[in-house]
């Protein structure tokens, strides 16, 4: 039986992230058997959705009836990821368990991404935290904050614009302020560096590391950030995500491998790993010919493992 | 210019350990080719090769041609594998700088591996010493410890056992030890864990990290050694060689990738990684057909990185 007091969170996210990132739609019950495997591995969150328009993003406009199949299921925290008030609103009406708001470190990046400066996106958290407060107060309100290790448009992103946004995202009144390696350009150093001082500045309001593997640094930075702290880490089922930068290349954290490496040093995560790997083949029978990643599932787990 | 006075040595393994897992031989002339650009790209130690029976390895029959090309280099350290006595008198006689011997620290690997027990081996290691004593004093000679984080074959290997035969290593005359994760099996816990106790045994006669990337802990595992004070670092171009256990996986960790990371943490290796991930081209060239891995050449290089 597996711990019931795990020691890290992995968020699976692939069903948000990994699905906005490919050109193929995932039908509804795809999706749901998809999501129903997640949850049998024991999973304590996911990220199941956008909550944005449909003609922007045609992928999620099913983004309610995906959420509210989640939350039938019981023992795990359903988020949705929204960019906006009026985003946010749908997803608190479907009755997400927790938001979450993407917010870019690099200003290049927060024009090119929401076509908003950083202090305009800054005010709208500051909406979304009024509404929920206003309607559904027990809602947690994460931010991942996009870009933080580094920028493909502006380059480096200086460490007191993260700092700085960490401590502006806190005072709008959200509960927990990740950061994102939206560009695969973090490293190990800057990793533990980064979520010192945003550690320093905020606190336990210090949340996810969310890294990319698109050069390969992706387990490496998920032990550089649980080495100074980090206990809930994004990943994404079968890497799902892709990388615009690297054809061949997984973008997200492969979910298996992240939740192999704890498992093998002695951390648990609470998910049953052969069940995790299982859920593969709904995700690849709902898209078929997507290419999918993982070194675990690749070679197999080492003989008595589990 | 590079700094001349790097913090870490990569350890480039591909055209010995690379070359032996894969099933064409490759041309001296392409050898000699794809050894010229790895020597361009400023690498400062290179494993070149095997002397073994042609018979049994028809990869390695041109050894002594490949070495003395190698030798005509400057600024590197020519190592040669030497599975026994032997091997090491042709080895010394073709002139390497250096000579590497695999003793594993499973009971069934080095059964299966050398047909000989772990004392047998310690004796055939005490022979090569006496020899390297009498003939080439001045070539260090090291040991890379297979299986040390855990067997296929015997499953689990005990830290005590990867301790005593370090000591005994030591004891027969060796001048450093190295640890192998020759099954893709260690976790970073374990790599401090052991790389730990291994320098608390035989202090700095402590050698590399050979890791592989079967499951995706390459990586991570090396800046686990790195984080206790490992500052050498077995690595291969383009993960040659492969992993019988793990199809479409590299074995060894991807050379381009390992420098990547520590350059980016700004961690100094001494090497060019745009020389480095030119020489993909001559290994490829001599290699038709054979898959080659990296992430960091198949995303390519963050702007300015360079």
């Amino acid at each position: 039986m597996k711990n019931t007091n795990p020691s890290v969170l992995v968020s699976e996210v692939g069903p948000r992230d990994g699905l906005q990132s490919v050109k193929a739609t995932m039908s509804t019950a795809h999706k749901l058997r998809w999501i129903d495997a997640l949850h049998a591995s024991g999973l304590r969150e996911i990220e199941v959705g956008s909550f944005v328009p449909p003609k922007l993003l045609p992928q999620m406009a099913d983004v309610a009836d995906v959420v509210r199949h989640a939350l039938a299921l019981p023992g795990w925290t359903v988020m949705a990821l929204v960019p906006n008030a009026r985003g946010a609103e749908a997803a608190l009406q479907a009755g997400v368990h927790k938001l979450t708001i993407p917010v870019s470190a690099s200003a290049a990046h927060s024009l090119a991404n929401v076509r908003k400066t950083r202090e305009e996106m800054l005010a709208e958290v500051a909406r979304i935290v009024a509404l929920r407060n206003a309607t559904a107060p027990q809602v947690p309100i994460e931010v991942g904050m996009s870009t933080a290790f580094g920028c493909t448009l502006q380059g480096r992103v200086a460490d007191e614009d993260v700092v700085w946004l960490a401590a502006e995202l806190v005072r709008a009144g959200v509960d927990e302020v990740g950061l994102s390696d939206t560009t695969g350009m973090a490293n190990p150093g800057q990793v533990r560096r980064l979520f010192n001082l945003v550690r320093a500045e905020i606190g336990d309001k210090t949340g996810a590391a969310h890294m990319h593997n698109t050069r390969g640094l992706g387990l490496a930075n998920c032990l550089a950030a649980y080495d100074v702290g980090v206990r809930t880490f994004d990943a994404s089922l079968g890497g799902l995500g892709g990388c615009p930068y690297a054809p061949g290349a997984s973008g997200n954290v492969v979910s298996e491998d992240l939740v192999f490496m704890f498992e093998a040093m002695g951390i648990d995560t609470g998910i049953d790993i052969e069940k995790l790997m299982a859920a593969r083949a709904p995700l690849q029978a709902g898209l078929p010919g997507e290419p999918i990643y993982g070194m675990t599932p690749e070679a197999g787990l080492p003989k008595n493992f589990v």
